[in-house]
């Protein structure tokens, strides 16, 4: 009698896997050997949506419901289900990472571009944004160029001297660049020892990388795995906020701290386990009880009557209206992902001088910003009164002009240490007293506008990452100059 | 018979919430709008107990397993569930912030005085409680109060003088008395553009806020949303350790930190998922297996054959013997919620003299605190042998004794920078060898005495917040001095 | 149908454990009291796989599944289920533990070597690794035992000098040797009041302890409950990361930390739940789809096909090459697991000098380290790319360089200290410039190396704990000269 239940569960929970009829040959080959070389990848993948289902079938979906963004797939990809082949046998020839495998030309490297094939909306949502453009908002920026270098820059000593070396492409791809992406470069082939024998592959540089700025072979921007982890490629990783904390973290972008400190985290941790992270459109109330990261930044949100409380983007700046990290003070958003465009009235590519003139030809307007704040005071509303959403957005105002003023006046202090010659100002982020300034702005004034934005985290904004210690640095500072 | 009722709620569960016919028109009239207004509101409260449960239902259930802690309820509410009308619409001539909202009268604010009309004695034990004068302990000790304002001011710079200005009420309430609470008052009225076209409502200054000790409109302490989460006030939340955590956490009162490294931790993040966290009494070893915070400080909890392990209380001091955060020494808990009543050797509303001399006066006796130890280690024998349990206990008390010390060391280090006039003493928290002094005991002592108190966390304590800073700011204190 | 086979579960599964009838009289007696008197310990204990099964139906599965390793076991013990007089009253006469209590001999503590009797192939393996002799790795060394003394002791003042008392052993248990372990002597016998009258028991020193390398009072060294979990001992607990993040934790060891901020432990938090942790052999991309702390460093992995891909270890160190924190330079893994029996070129027991000269006779050669290194890459291997794993460890090789270089740096600014005679050399950690130096490799290029190792966390490499401060200190340290 045991036996036959159990029989019974194995016959309608456990049925093995069958492979759907129309998989692709090429993906076929592919997973014939990869299964056994790789069968982690294979595993994943046949998780995934994309393993279940070919285009056509998704495009029978209400379009509100869909996981496709275009509207129509070539003939070619439309009945198959999204193997291998599909993705790594795409344009080959705009990929200089292309090569001959078995007797398949593929690409080592999906870029967004082919991704592009069935999710277009998305990709050219994301292409405009900060994130596309986050290898070149670093190096091609004069100034966070410097930054990065004076950071992660070897270091030795000459008498009492520090001698900077320059950063090595090992660190460069493990430090800033393993946020902001690698440009993966091809050096020619090279032949490696893999378990079917020798196998000659391109020779990639800045690789492996899932920055989100990633600059692909094929010129595309961006590595959609960054947040769809490979190969599963998954709604679900996305949504939860693990995912965002791998570079959205303390101290310098502390959103997952303070969330993880919040009420809306709170709620999350304690109920979000029984939560649905794999329905379109995402509706709030039915599938999850409070914001995650992409409620507010990305998702498509519907209330349970099917009213649209969001329109899903991929341009995570697009619901954004002031910018509160990175920079020294907080600012409109920019009008342009690429950031290193803007001109400040000194001439840098920075939102704001040193002392808080605003580049305002290269920034939101107001009437934007008003708009964008609209938009996401209605997410808000979805749970709390206007009342509640109006004040919180006023003292998140406050928050800004307070957190700025305080920057203000520690870049004064710096100005002074200038002045005297304690310090040179060649390069302003290498002295010591110069690195407490840059954490005034980049540590702690940041973690008090997210404790603001995000509605939470009170002693974050206080003894953790605060204002204890923007006093103290000032107080420092002031000490340091009077000696 | 057993297997018919599971088929039927199996059949049951599945069907989408009905409800109940004894829901109050008030209440069918603000879900009405609110549902499509706020959607996230009212799904939240529709899974809640109060939506499904009539007080007199609630009544209904074996003392021991009551969520309801009155005998009885008034008449109009007995037979109706739990909706807003019936808590926003409550006790409206004593509410401040009451007004006309389309023909109803309600509060914008509910208070603990109107949770007591279910929940009496939950409301008399936190009403003694630290937590209810959380307000108060800050703003009328001015000790505690120039520590606020030194922590959280604005600061300008004049010539090279550090000016501090008032804090706002904006960072007040999201940083300190984002956990303490803020005194919500009523303004005047103001109008609002909603969804539904203008509104007319209270303009309340402090709000929004729910912080443990808030002073609301109608003159109650406290804010039971602080730990049970609007709308569905669940007993889940409260029990898991996410939300104790937005308060007591690192650096200066880790609670939660030092649980996530201990192995008490340990066990809820491996195993926490499979546990009961909605059960009432809470049975060890059968709902859970390793304590969450309440377990020890706040839950009703038995064995397995019902035996008394704990009552529960919602005074969160009650179970407690010694205070080991923020304040200077460690010392026995205060015989009073109102903190701010003491009076030490000094003048000073502290429970000690800056070199530790306690005002035993206000702090509880060593028979009282030998009988809180006693409850609390019944607690811990259920799962550990007397002898484990009374080492433990004595190591912890070796360990406030030790970072006392260490603290008095320190304390008479910045009494030298004092005499030498190194630094002014008029406050004491201001210059940067004070702050330093304030971390000794606000952040590093602490840690130690919570990886103490909570039995793990060895690397807390050692170099992360704990013995590793106590002796590098006491040796950089030295050097300070020196100079 | 299905609802049938629904039914059929419910039945089977929901019956109240029933004991298995070859549960020992012994264990029996234990129970009969000890089931009020600590309930969470008897049902914990009732939840494992030891109360479920005896050693003679363990051994009757295919051995690659078994989590029994031993071959057989003695007679009296193989046909009863694993409860407690079972395992405390084994080898009593070894034990300086055992007592009388209500007529059965019994041990307080057990021990790998009582554990062996059924595990001896895990409890060989792990009994010549660094866990193993944790305790003597600090106590029998004298430059990580002054570094000990120097951090946890407590420090008076005596006019303006810091005098440093020895540390007591309630601070050394709470403390570094909370991880490292605790030797457990036995003093003689005290009574102790218990729930059932008076008891008389060993009085144990250095009890209650956990920590890895705990010396037990039969000579045995480990606590195999540092990570299986007292007392339901489960499979589970040791394959999540919290266990292992009790001690290997930022700011010394930031395994933890580097992997929440990974991809890798991004997919677990974000996938976890519905993994299979309770599976031997553990099958990749069937029960897990991303590793977590076991799966690179001991457990037994295969895949679908049963194709072995890393044999189970109990040494931690077997399928580890480099040795990235704890000591001043990484270097290859110590041959011994006693590492203080190695001596450099300076007569101390490291593994390099200060000026990173490595004592290569203790340490593995070129030949082994490529053999391990090979295993784990096998691993990595099952999700990823011949090419993207050579150059993953070709960047971490460089990352051991880069951070070996910069702290070969500092040492040399902290001798001219010593030459200048700024501080003096007697005690390397005590001075303030001592432990910033200190800090340099034990918290900053550590995390780096880590980051690099589990290929994430780019943020905490670069401002957390990284690159950032590891180049301010050093600015600090040139200025600390200077004056």
């Amino acid at each position: 009698m045991r036996m036959l239940s159990i029989i019974l569960v194995i016959i309608f929970s456990a049925i093995p896997f069958v492979f759907a009829q129309n998989i692709s040959e090429g993906t076929q080959f592919c997973i014939d050997c990869h299964n056994s070389i790789n069968p982690g990848i294979v595993q994943d993948w046949m998780s995934s949506r994309h393993a279940k289902t070919s285009p056509i079938e998704a495009l029978k979906r209400e379009k509100v419901e869909r996981r496709i963004s275009n509207e129509d797939v070539p003939a070619n990809l439309a009945n198959t289900i999204v193997g291998c082949y599909e993705c790594h046998g795409l344009n080959t020839d705009n990929h200089k990472d292309s090569f001959d495998h078995f007797d398949y030309k593929i690409n080592v490297v999906v870029s967004p571009n082919d991704c592009k094939t069935c999710h277009s909306v998305e990709v050219d949502q994301y292409s405009v944004s900060t994130k596309a453009h986050a290898v070149g908002n670093l190096t091609q920026n004069p100034v966070f160029d410097l930054l990065v270098e004076t950071t992660i820059s070897p270091k030795t000593i000459e008498g009492e001297k520090i001698i900077q070396a320059k950063a090595s492409h090992f660190t460069r791809r493990e430090t800033c660049f393993g946020c902001h992406g690698t440009v993966v470069d091809v050096k020619g082939t090279k032949t490696i020892d893999s378990d079917l024998g020798k196998v000659e592959v391109p020779d990639l540089a800045g690789w492996p990388n899932q920055g989100v700025g990633r600059i692909n072979p094929d010129g595309g921007m961006g590595a959609c795995t960054s947040c769809h982890s490979r190969h599963a490629f998954s709604l679900i990783d996305a949504r939860k906020p693990y995912t965002c904390s791998q570079c959205h973290i303390e101290p310098d972008v502390p959103a997952y701290n303070v969330y993880k400190e919040s009420k809306h985290g709170n709620i999350f941790f304690a109920h979000g386990n029984s939560w649905n992270f794999d329905q379109v459109p995402w509706v709030i109330g039915k599938d999850f009880k409070a914001p995650t990261c992409t409620v507010c930044h990305s998702s498509l949100i519907t209330d349970l009557e099917g009213n649209m409380v969001a329109e899903r983007t991929h341009n995570f700046d697009a619901r954004i209206w002031v910018r509160i990290f990175g920079l020294i003070y907080s600012h409109p958003q920019p009008k342009d992902g690429a950031t290193h465009t803007m001109k400040n009235a000194d001439g840098l590519p920075l939102p704001t001088t040193f002392t808080n003139a605003q580049a305002a030809d290269f920034l939101i307007n107001k009437e934007e910003a008003q708009s964008r704040q609209a938009q996401m005071e209605k997410i808000c509303k979805s749970c709390h009164s206007t009342d509640w959403v109006e004040k919180h957005f006023e003292k998140f105002d406050n928050t800004n002009k307070e957190t700025d003023g305080i920057v203000l006046s520690t870049t004064r202090l710096l100005q002074k240490a200038w002045d005297k010659k304690i310090v040179d100002n060649k390069n302003p982020f290498d002295e010591e007293i110069e690195m407490k300034w840059v954490q005034q702005w980049l540590f702690y004034a940041n973690s008090i506008r997210y404790s603001s934005a995000m509605t939470g985290a009170p002693d974050y904004a206080t003894f953790k990452n605060g204002w204890w210690y923007l006093t103290k640095t000032l107080q420092e500072m002031k000490k340091d100059i009077k000696k």
